[in-house]
């Protein structure tokens, strides 16, 4: 006898969001050769490997046995102490208790979920956003409602007057999701105005906000400065917003430490569930960027990375406007690791990925990053991770794609 | 204006299940010199710390990019193959798209939980029980339904009037969570005949058995074989069976690397949910992990630990002889990492703790274990992490803490 598992599955586990930018990853994996545009990966070659290969080293000589034991949910001690220098060199002040150390700010952003959501209860989301973010909350069986963005940010008027539509129809609207900094897919740096009236509207309505900020640091210096990144957490003082953040961009992913600040209540809460989700982040990662800040692996790195990111931007524009010329339009990024570009009409980034695969270049599509709406003219490119000639190569296969994509399909014989 | 956070939490985030073993490791952390027989720790005296950091050292060499960054969230492709060689060896045979690399086994329980769980549905236990897993499904929000065990392992009869109970109220029971090798707390090996008729149990009421086993390779071979310890899901021909182990024991609980196995359907949808959880288990962890199972420092642990861990429990039960003679009771466990004591008639393990704590030792009362029951007459025990020293001493305080639990409160002046 076979057994019919689907029979088994939860509402939730039959319903879950399929991650686009995890399949893309897969897809990659399939096809030989094929260059990615569609990752969002730190590149490795800004990795501080002799520090981390120094103090995975000194860690393991065995003078210290907690290094591979479990430890404390909440997150290694000096850790958490060394994450709240962090925050304060970012403005944002907190006590020891409103810190969890988590598994990679992925990681964060469940735990959120998993202390705040119940089935029904109305997230926002700026929109396009994370796709990361919209299975977190589709999951958590949330309704996931979108707000448009211009180039400012998310648009304050639409935010209200979706709320009062929503309040008006009996929903409980439970918080606002934003990554005001460099946000991905679209790169967007959201303006000061738009910070503070997002602060305004979440004490308003008496809702949280929730500011996912992995990419703040990594602002380009021909065009961003500090102050454009202040981090809305840094001017709340009714403790409406969850911070979340990560070392993954500045340190390296495949450690997976993150973390997140919650007024205590909520952490307390948060620290509860990750109890029983994981018991601790690995111990020997937390150790590790533990000492990588310690040592000053990465105050050093960041003037480093910004440089190194903002002349990967630089090579992929020049890229795309000798591929291209005026085919593509987007705002160039100030910061972090995207482009978000707007396909000529009439083509859409489906018909477009077709074409690319056929090539050997993958992208993520707009779609992706939408919630309910069926926008198809945009694609997200990311210069992070590409050397400059597989960006240059990867383009120019792109390029083709596009006209590939433009023509009509050959009659019939 | 402060923000009253907790109209914030939803109904699961609310009613979140606390560890007691977690909060015996805060209380250990707050009193100093306290000796723990409360931990469920590996001895990190056994920890392969050479081998380790030499693989570390090899891994961060920086010749190898894709060690610090994102990977698939099934895991590390050569790790899961390795995994493969892990089961057959324990005579389960299945294909790669039945493991999932988990961060822990606590994690594959969670997962478990999310995919299988809706609000309501019954997970019959052993009881008493891991009281991770018990977290796991109230925070689940199931309804955790505890059957009595006797020496053999959980009572068939009780388990069939259960089933039969819940099924005439027209509750859905969706499984079994069972750990047949060395419990947690019980330190019970199951016989084969009650691991057979779990399985037929499971086939004939349609359910799903959740098997979950760090310790089975921690036998004591002064009494126990390996094939006492055959998985039950080395016979399920059905697919009735979730298995769940882990690296935690054998080689370091730091590195947070278990894996599940999971019939192809379930197994994917594990897989869907675990990418918005936290994309992938630690990276650097997996890869460290895999080179511990190539080059053979986890094979060639086996037997050491097998041995060490076995003269720990003889310490332990020759200090409990010596200090308590027969006002304790256990049998005496077979493997693994805990010994499970029946205190004296008109003794309570929360009393106990209280005269324990002041004398600077702490367990794990046996309450603790137990769904819903309110039994106070055993307390857990770990061999596994003191020195022989410290457990001496330990037992020591423990048996003042019993005498001083015994004596009538002295009479008020």
């Amino acid at each position: 006898m076979t057994t019919d598992h689907r029979q088994f599955l939860s509402r939730g586990g039959a319903h879950l969001h399929q991650s686009a930018i995890r399949r893309m990853g897969t897809l990659a994996a399939r096809v030989p050769d094929v260059i990615t545009l569609a990752a969002g990966f730190p590149d490795p070659a800004t990795f501080a490997w002799t520090d981390l290969r120094d103090i995975a080293g000194d860690l393991l000589a065995g003078t210290d046995a907690s290094v591979l034991q479990y430890g404390p949910t909440r997150g290694y001690g000096p850790l958490v102490e060394a994450v709240r220098g962090v925050l304060d060199s970012r403005h944002i002040h907190v006590a020891p208790d409103e810190i969890v150390v988590t598994s990679g700010s992925q990681q964060g952003l469940d735990l959120v979920a998993r202390v705040l959501l119940d089935p029904g209860d109305v997230v926002l989301v700026e929109e396009p956003t994370y796709t990361g973010a919209i299975s977190v909350f589709v999951n958590a069986q949330a309704d996931v409602v979108g707000v448009p963005q211009d180039e400012e940010g998310v648009d304050l008027d639409a935010l209200e007057a979706t709320t009062r539509r929503l309040r008006a129809e009996g929903r409980r609207i439970k918080c606002f999701y934003v990554v005001p900094n460099f946000q991905n897919p679209t790169g967007l740096l959201i303006s000061p105005a738009r910070r503070c009236g997002l602060l305004e509207w979440a004490a308003r309505h008496d809702v949280l906000l929730i500011e996912d900020d992995p990419y703040g640091v990594l602002r380009f210096e021909d065009s961003a400065v500090e102050a454009d990144t202040r981090a809305i957490r840094a001017d709340d003082g009714e403790g409406r917003v969850l911070y979340l953040s990560t070392f993954s961009k500045t340190l390296a992913p495949g450690l997976r430490v993150g973390w997140l600040v919650a007024p205590p209540v909520l952490a307390e809460r948060i620290d509860t569930a990750k109890q029983a989700i994981d018991l601790s982040t690995g111990v020997l990662d937390q150790r590790v960027v533990y000492e990588a800040l310690r040592r000053g692996v990465i105050e050093r790195a960041l003037p480093r990375l910004r440089q190194h990111y903002r002349a990967k931007r630089d090579v992929m524009e020049q890229c795309l406007h000798e591929s291209f010329g005026d085919q593509l339009r987007w705002r160039s990024p100030r910061g972090g690791f995207f482009l978000w570009a707007t396909l000529p009409p009439g083509l859409s980034d489906e018909g477009l990925l077709e074409h690319a695969v056929a090539r050997k270049v993958i992208f993520v599509t707009g779609r992706a990053f939408f919630v309910h709406e069926d926008v198809h003219d945009h694609i997200r490119i990311g210069f992070s991770t590409p050397t400059p000639e597989r960006m240059r190569e990867g383009v120019r296969r792109l390029a083709d794609a596009l006209i590939a994509a433009r023509e009509p399909p050959a009659a019939q014989p």
